[in-house]
């Protein structure tokens, strides 16, 4: 694994390089695992010219993570407590010759932070990384897809344990906790982001924190959930509808989300642009009458964290390429009724491998529970 | 409850003037949610000499949260979806009359958000608010003690309701899990933190997280949670022996941390200095030869955040003041072998009222179980 790292740091250094920028200080926890192969707590990561270097804070024996970084960095540990590993990777640098010139992570150092490091080393002189680290993280090798994949399998077999068992006069809230136990009953890091379940009323709405509210009959029941599977984080989501037979508003609304979803699945085809996918799935509920109130985008890039690049929406800017892993998540919510929304997460793939690979495999028929 | 916001508002008010800031931006969430009553995603609190405003992006559907903001305040909704809340804060506050000196809190927002700010409303002044808020924070009203006590009782009594189960067998993950069940069960809003089940050689450590070893006979088992009730968050931690009779290094480790822990309890008095705290309970691991490895806290406030201002630890500068709630939690862990760690979380009290009040009521004997 150790070349993967090493490579994923090449590709950085050679962007820094181009950019003029003899050193990189990366600070976002996702992107230092994903050059580093772990991030623990507070930790930074120093490309240089030389020897690349990961700043801990120390003693480490405080809050350990369970990843071992690539072993072909250097780990420094600080020797004082409190110290800003930042500041002590921009020490370390100027200590070298010719090392005075620092690309940071503008969007995630703090103005304190960034403030203190110019005070400590003053001729440093310090540019922007700007998202150079989330650019290379977009495009997916297949050991990411893999990571991807299984935590979707996981999520599938929680979600359909779930749908086993009885669901009416139990809370959002248990339902949810059910469900992030069988995620990692069935080998999950964890829940890839707050389990969601909407419940009558609640259903449809995006990220909706479960509440003491029971499941009744005929209710729309929303699910949201996710596995995070060696730190990739999948998403899926599901509306059913609790009772023997839907209403016929039901039945309509959910038809017409799941004609928005597939719309925005079939869309993923590499060169696509992401507002261009945002608009088949939108312009679906827009012809419906369904204008006001629509989310903010119908997906977002997966990996290390569960809303990376690309953002499918309106405004977006950019093309898929292949191997992007992405949400299509389209949905509507009726104040007062509830909604319905539909959420898989797939992996753009040429048209020559079969189009879109489908991760998140539970069926997307109305089922009636 | 509009009362209690309107005049945490008003004393962070009067330190702005007497710093010469017309006008503060909060956007640290826990400092908002202090000051405002509710701190949806994204948003950011402008107190102006006017009339305060909550500033959050928009549409407003996507991830509500359960809170509602004090209805003295003002909403703000971004039209824009990807708008930068802090941004059309200090628009909205340059649009008044003297409104050209804002203080940020700069160990919160990014230098890419504030050179944002400072190209858009670029004739604004900008000061740095400093941790004004959160040494406002430091000291609890009794409101905010109640909920402390009522999250260490539901960690109590899921804790209390672990140890009457099976636990042979059972693997560290597992019971981490049913203890966060438990604490929702009893009406947490969720773990106040990623709850920490370790045994054998993994037992002791701080923040260690689950791994699936399974608990054997002989174990110490080493378990650290908390309740987060109405957004405050308590810590409670205890070490067990798993078997009939402890094996001597075992009692007596046990008996060296508990006495640690009790002198850094009894040292919590209005006027300790924050270090003195910490050596109380420091010098009694070190005089039984414990020095290396030791962590870097004895303890630490707790509130809206699990990790807030006090740290009681040996560079600390600062005293405690009466009704600042903490932990004393320290802990020897010995590599290969395992260790201790016993956390309660007090609040501090004049010795006229009784001392420092124990919030965390579970026993602290060592129980073999």
């Amino acid at each position: 694994m150790s070349d993967l790292y090493a490579s994923r740091r090449t590709r950085l250094r050679e962007r820094c390089t181009a950019a003029g920028n003899a050193a990189a200080l990366v600070s976002s926890p996702a992107n230092v695992r994903y050059l580093a192969g772990a991030a623990p707590r507070g930790a930074v990561l120093l490309l240089g010219k030389g020897e690349d270097v990961l700043v801990c804070p120390g003693p480490s024996d405080d809050r350990p993570g369970e990843e071992r970084p690539d072993d072909s960095l250097r780990v420094h540990l600080l020797s004082r407590p409190g110290g800003d590993p930042a500041v002590a990777a921009a020490d370390l640098l100027t200590a070298r010759p010719g090392g005075d010139s620092l690309a940071i992570e503008e969007h995630h150092l703090t103005v304190a932070r960034h403030r203190e490091l110019r005070s400590v080393v003053p001729r440093l002189r310090v540019a922007d990384l700007g998202t150079a680290v989330e650019q290379l993280r977009v495009v997916k090798d297949e050991e990411e897809i893999s990571c991807l994949r299984i935590g979707a399998e996981i999520a599938d077999q929680a979600l359909g344990e779930l749908l086993e068992s009885i669901l009416v006069g139990r809370t959002e809230r248990h339902l949810a906790l059910e469900l992030e136990r069988r995620l990692v009953d069935h080998g999950a890091d964890g829940p890839a982001f707050p389990t969601s379940v909407a419940t009558g009323p609640n259903s449809g709405r995006r990220g909706h924190r479960p509440t003491d509210r029971r499941v009744e009959e005929g209710d729309f029941l929303s699910v949201c959930l996710g596995a995070a599977y060696r730190g990739y984080r999948c998403e899926i989501g599901r509306t059913f509808v609790i009772g023997t037979s839907p209403a016929d508003w039901q039945i309509e609304l959910y038809d017409l989300v799941f004609a928005a979803q597939r719309a925005g699945r079939e869309s993923l085809v590499p060169g696509a642009a992401y507002r261009d996918v945002d608009r088949a799935a939108r312009q679906v509920l827009g012809s419906a009458g369904h204008h006001e109130g629509l989310p903010a985008l119908t997906g977002h890039g997966v990996g290390l964290e569960i809303d990376e690049d690309p953002q499918l929406a309106p405004a977006a800017m950019g093309k898929l390429d292949a191997c992007v892993p992405v949400t299509v998540e389209p949905g509507v919510h009726l104040p007062g009724r509830g909604g319905v929304r539909i959420d898989d997460t797939l992996v753009v793939r040429p048209e020559a491998d079969g189009g879109p690979e489908l991760l998140t495999i539970t069926t997307k028929e109305l089922l009636a529970l």
